[in-house]
């Protein structure tokens, strides 16, 4: 599966793999597509760095990227304690009150949320790069659009491309604006944070957009024919995220939340402002459910929204409260059914790529050369 | 473009053309695809022998096929009066006060609304449906799920294949179980009834549910790039109907609405019960936004809301009144940029096709013969 993009980039196919864990980013790369690790939980530096240690170990110097969450905008002189100042005590009654009704035990004395101090936080996020840079990342991509311009000549500078998501045309023209070299063009029925245009149509619009700028594919993608529609409609490769959240070397932490995951069908997502206060796809959960619900407060904005759920998205995980259990994940979802190797399901992927692109060459009345 | 399914039905290409209007389903089939006439607005069933007799005339013997609207349960008994007398006055009151805030006048005296007894009703569809068998129509699609048993008999007894329209693999199992032929299975995206799931994922979860009954995607198609992602997520066929509302042969009776299309980008349109009751995707107006608004009364179930808001469509569409003037159509609106013949939108549609089949074809690496 090869594209400019995939060859500039020195990987065998152009599918890219969006995950939290370096076991499965590693294994991507292993498996001959371009793995990106998930940043944004990792508040420590050295945590990082251990972690990028262990990715270049494993992935035989095949290449591989980071992705952070950086604001364009800086605002300065705003800490965490102003934000936390900001969240109306109603809002942390209703969520002591959900969490109340569902027996879900407070953490431990000094037990800091993993989530709490999150890496939307600017200075958050450039302790990661300053850790990333000192590693051969290939690609840097940003999940709020394009990062702020001196991180992106910092990145080209190293010779690192700079990938951004966008959910419309519009915002794909001002990443391209912003000096950044690959559009990730997130559908609708992607996992996580995503607008309303669904795949079929976004893909081509911001190919259109950005030309002669390279595009991602992302939502709904988690087969090969899914990959070959991703590319029939101009992109360059894919994006998947979601798919990867039920192989055996994804560490959830929860037998109770994979569980789930497995049974969940594609009508089992919803995109809800229940997790950080922008829409994002995610499991449909009672928790989602009370943040949507007419009658309760509603979600607060981000990074509020963020701050506000954080103690309470780590106890419900801790504890597994099953009914408010939840996860960003994409529509795909219905077709994780069961734990596979990485290798399994790339090699799936690939293979349904080869099977979906004979059938269009039976369709269009050409033979296999 | 040459499936199983185009051969059965003697079609050149793969590619359905649902429409309104007879001019445009008999260019499609004459261009070489397979027109769909909707018949929802035929109420006197001697308007549709006079289309069907020009639509024999005009079709050079190509095949073409029929979209009725009926639901599968039949409720006894019930009057188009019965169903009037349950819409609360607080709803007609909203509707008076929105067009009175947008000055458009009533209908004349005894001028009666096309849209008021509408062919959803079941007594109007089989009345259709008893002109339709005098004809040679291939195909009968329903947009409500399967029609009854004695009609899926009846079409199959004439040789008439039968589709029915889903929105997610459950309902396409169910249309299975009734014996249908054909699933339209229709994404998110698409105009008119829609469900939540998105064309990329909802395609090949309906072609798994259903094999090996053909399946046509449906939801966000309006480009041979679009059609070629459409069959590699394993349709057997496409089914567009958006694209063809701003042809030059349709005829919409409104330029304000031609150019309302063609100037709405694919962020424009919204899903949204104003219509008939049930989620239906259809530009964004003031007339949907009334109806979405969470301080206004809310649209009413299907078939209430459909019978309440007739007469007021009636008179937004025969006065232009421009903000509330909107139709049903998908997020595709946004590549609807020129009014332009039906011949050449299709030679653009297949042309595409045979780029994106060329471009798949190099990324996997295959010369073409």
């Amino acid at each position: 599966m090869e594209t400019e993009l995939s060859k500039r980039l020195g990987v065998e196919h152009a599918i890219f793999g969006f995950t939290p864990f370096p076991a499965v980013a590693a294994a991507i790369t292993r498996a001959g597509g371009f793995g990106v690790l998930g940043a944004v939980r990792y508040t420590a530096p050295g945590d990082l760095a251990r972690d990028l240690d262990w990715m270049q170990d494993h992935t035989d110097g095949l290449p591989y990227g980071l992705d952070v969450v950086m604001p364009a905008k800086k605002v300065e002189g705003v800490t965490e304690a102003d934000v936390e100042a900001m969240i109306p005590d109603g809002h942390r009654r209703f969520v002591a009150k959900v969490l109340a009704e569902h027996g879900v035990p407070p953490l431990a004395d000094g037990e800091a949320s993993g989530w709490r101090i999150t890496g939307w936080m600017e200075e958050v996020a450039r302790g990661q790069l300053d850790v990333a840079f000192d590693y051969p990342v290939k690609l840097l991509a940003n999940a709020l659009g394009p990062p702020p311009a001196d991180v992106v000549d910092r990145a080209h500078r190293h010779g690192v491309l700079v990938a951004a998501l966008a959910g419309s045309a519009r915002h794909a023209r001002r990443h391209a604006e912003a000096g950044i070299d690959i559009v990730v063009a997130q559908g609708y029925e992607a996992g996580g944070h995503t607008g309303e245009i669904a795949s079929m149509v976004l893909t081509p619009e911001v190919v259109d957009a950005v030309a002669p700028l390279p595009v991602l594919a992302a939502g709904g993608i988690g087969s090969g024919e899914q990959i070959a529609a991703g590319l029939a409609l101009g992109a360059q490769g894919v994006w998947l995220g979601s798919i990867w959240l039920t192989t055996t070397e994804a560490d959830l932490h929860s037998r109770a939340l994979t569980a789930k995951l497995l049974a969940a069908g594609s009508g089992d997502t919803v995109r809800s402002r229940a997790l950080t206060g922008k829409p994002a796809r995610q499991l449909r959960t009672e928790w989602t459910d009370a943040w949507d619900d007419p009658e309760g407060p509603g979600a607060l904005p981000m990074p509020l929204q963020g701050l506000l759920v954080a103690d309470a998205v780590s106890r419900i995980q801790k504890y597994e409260a099953e009914p408010l259990l939840g996860t960003p994940v994409g529509q795909i979802v219905g077709r994780m059914t069961a734990e596979r190797p990485v290798r399994e399901v790339f090699d799936d992927l690939t293979r349904g790529f080869e099977r979906a692109v004979t059938r269009l060459d039976r369709i269009a009345k050409r033979s296999r050369s």
